[in-house]
């Protein structure tokens, strides 16, 4: 019931389809999860990622703005706790996002930093799956680099860009994150400010270091989300990577590397799980007590643990 | 037979049970471990790191001369592959350390570097304890700082002694490699070089710094291992040591603390290699094909998968 609403893209609908991916139990997730799954491949993910204060929030409000201008719905997903869509946001920045508030072809949901880091980068796949079982043909999914959640996050996309801001440091932070092979786009946001040329300059510098030249290589932008200055020339950006994609079998096979990925990090994660759960307890303490008097080794113990 | 061999002390027969730990093969390194284990708990186990090149082999070469002017059996166990009991080490250490090649009183073996790094952490482990087995009443176990394997390793022994040389360098190595916490005993080598006192004043203040006071205090000596200097100091400091622990239940405590870490680690390894033996594969291969078919959802895909 709930689900054929959400189906039919009603958004409270959808919305409670996300807080059940979200509130972390299982069974409940397994359900969303297996009743979205073979709606979906048919949505646009396009990932946005960078350090904290490069702009990126501002940037896809603009993104939202252009593809609201050529009438195209488009969903956002917020995992930046800092974010306009949450309340850490300072006021300017929710203001803008207000422009789309009353807009129903707009879908805005902010995701909630949950107990481990690996929930957090889950429940995003599960709502960008819901909002693509729910008919949203553009998602943009928002997140603040760095970490391997983000990375997890962004390679979930069909297309992943990564914003820095002029000056040095953005654009280190950027290589040693591990952000620049993730990277279909790069946007060197804030580009009113000194320095914008010589950021672009040493990305593609980085970019010229690769040992093998990808079939792929990530143009490098200048944007001032502020002004709107560069947003059209990101898009063409965008959609000259979506043509290269959907020539021959690049699309499937990203994809499929895609779902690999994830399932990888499930079978790792639920893995790693069921050895913290033996690894402290009554049971585990009763056990170290038996090897502390010799009673067994720790070899045989380990392997009762796991048998048990 | 061989077992009973390398209890009554025989060093060719010890080497070989070493050899089985060593050779990974999970139902010897077993059979051994079982064997072994009830017999252990008798020696003094010394561990003795820090960065390449601060000098460890040379001390453990003192504090072995030490020893058995003391009348003392010592085993050594030395995991650096660049030590002078591997094929790496330079012609002066090798010379050094065969003054004790004709000692039945000495026994010295190198642990080569395995696959995976926790097998060498594992082997060694499993060296120690045959060794302990066979009566060796102390042993010395010797590891390059900086990983998380010295660490472990480290963190074997009954008395954990870090080694540095003088300059910053070293120090600040050490403090971000974690090795200041699991100190007993911290020892500047080349004490004869410039810094020397720096270096000990810069250890001190970061000992200050705990936010907590520990029950012991590792102290902070100065050795020059190439003439001699301060290994009585630094012996004194480890039999202070060794008087801290067995004053009380701290030595049962300590030991059965480092049990359940190996318990601990034995478990999430397992579990680990569990979950890397699933993520590849044609059955994996050919579940990633049905989920890109989307006849199965990811979350389904990890359950089949782990159940299995």
């Amino acid at each position: 019931m709930l689900l054929d609403t959400a189906w039919r893209g009603d958004p409270r609908a959808v919305g409670k389809l996300i807080s059940t991916v979200e509130s972390g139990r299982p069974d409940d997730e397994r359900a969303v999860a297996a009743a979205a799954f073979p709606r979906t491949g048919r949505a646009w993910v396009l990932g946005v990622t960078g350090p904290p204060g490069a702009g990126k929030s501002s940037l896809v409000d603009r993104l939202v703005t252009l593809l609201r201008h050529r009438d195209e719905r488009v969903a956002v997903v917020a995992v930046d706790p800092s974010s306009p869509f949450s309340g850490g946001a300072i006021l300017g920045d929710r203001l803008r996002m207000q422009d789309h508030a009353t807009d129903p072809g707009v879908f805005v949901r902010s995701m909630a930093t949950r107990g481990q880091a690996g929930g957090l980068a889950r429940a995003t796949v599960g709502a960008v799956r819901v909002l693509d079982a729910a008919g949203w043909p553009w998602i943009v999914v928002e997140t603040v680099g760095a970490g391997q959640v983000e990375i997890d996050v962004a390679q979930a996309s069909d297309t992943t860009v990564v914003v820095v801001n002029p000056g040095w440091g953005d654009s280190v932070q950027a290589v040693k994150a591990g952000l620049l092979e993730i990277a279909d786009v790069l946007v060197v946001n804030k580009a009113d400010r000194p320095g914008a040329d010589q950021a672009v300059r040493d990305l593609q510098l980085t970019l010229d270091l690769a040992l093998e030249p990808p079939e792929w290589r990530p143009p490098v932008l200048c944007t001032t989300a502020t002004t709107g200055e560069g947003i059209d020339g990101l898009w063409d950006a965008v959609e000259r990577q979506r043509a290269f994609l959907h020539d021959g079998a690049r699309l499937t096979r990203r994809r499929t590397a895609r779902l690999a990925g994830e399932l990888r990090r499930l079978v790792e994660a639920a893995a790693a799980a069921h050895a913290s759960r033996r690894v402290s307890g009554p049971r585990f303490d009763a056990l170290v007590a038996d090897i502390a008097a010799r009673h067994l080794d720790p070899l045989a113990a380990a392997e009762r643990l796991l048998a048990e």
